[in-house]
């Protein structure tokens, strides 16, 4: 069982599904491709999908650096983190989008400690290594 | 020969082709950076650009990690539907937006079955294996 | 010492730090989530981000695609040009958009020449090798 690798398809299919929704709330919002405006709850929805877009480019290839260091337990946990800070953030988001603050802190801080911890590896500093 | 790797490297290259595309659309439609929107073929040549992004952003990370489980030939192939797809999708989505359903479908399913292969794999449930 | 992963991620926190002053200029602009246009300096801002979203998808999987085949020292010292390439990209969009082509030129050029650089090495034709 890899489970850095299945942290990480985990989040691509998160991402897809968030994905999905947008389709779905083109026609329930009544936003036609290519628009990507004209109704607030439909932005909202592209939003989420567009801001995990974004952390995801950065998620992937930090995960899968942090894991030639670090053991796969903790860097699968480290993004275990990720992919529920996303759902927290969705959640958050559709409601509300200013209360997104937590589920944002809780998805971009792994991001951030997959990328110290995987440059701490690269950079030769892991003690005992 | 790694065929992943060539496949791979074709995604990106399409990716960017896609992108140069945008540019000059930019000058044809008179849409001046940071503009996006304010011409309707111009959105359309812009969320080709998008949709590929955001398909492209799970597309790589499935393909390889596909690649750690399944035979080379069999994951590039998946892969090359996924590129002929994006091809398709571009096709009809500048000329009917409405119409981008099929080489939508053969881009999003080559993403799907490589994921879905790699959690396979991941999971350690392959026959055999 | 791993100097691709040290560039690779030296690229993505320069992201993550793009990413973070789109949040400020949030602020300072009065653009409220979700939106993203209304104010052209924002717009400005938000597009440097997007950007460099829409280059690293394709740079850190070429980066490490030529690591494969390539000496590291000379796979992460193009992917330093493209880090500096991305600030003097960023300095020139936020000033004058229409002054972006250096800054752009000197970011895409590192992403194909690795994406060359990697086909070379896939498609077995490198000298010697």
């Amino acid at each position: 069982m890899n489970s850095i690798d299945i942290i990480a398809m985990a989040a691509l299919l998160q991402y897809l599904a968030f994905g999905a929704l947008v389709g779905q709330a083109r026609g329930k919002f009544g936003v036609k491709a290519p628009a990507v405006t004209g109704s607030e709850p439909f932005e909202r929805v592209y939003r989420v999908q567009m801001n995990t877009l974004e952390l995801l480019v950065a998620f992937i290839p930090a995960l899968y650096a942090a894991g030639r260091y670090w053991p796969a337990w903790a860097v699968a946990g480290v993004g275990f983190i990720y992919v529920v800070g996303r759902l927290v953030y969705r959640r958050a988001y559709i409601s509300a989008p200013d209360s997104r603050g937590l589920g944002f802190v809780l998805s971009i801080g792994p991001v951030f400690v997959l990328i110290v911890a995987a440059l701490i590896g690269a950079l030769g500093l892991r003690a005992g290594a």
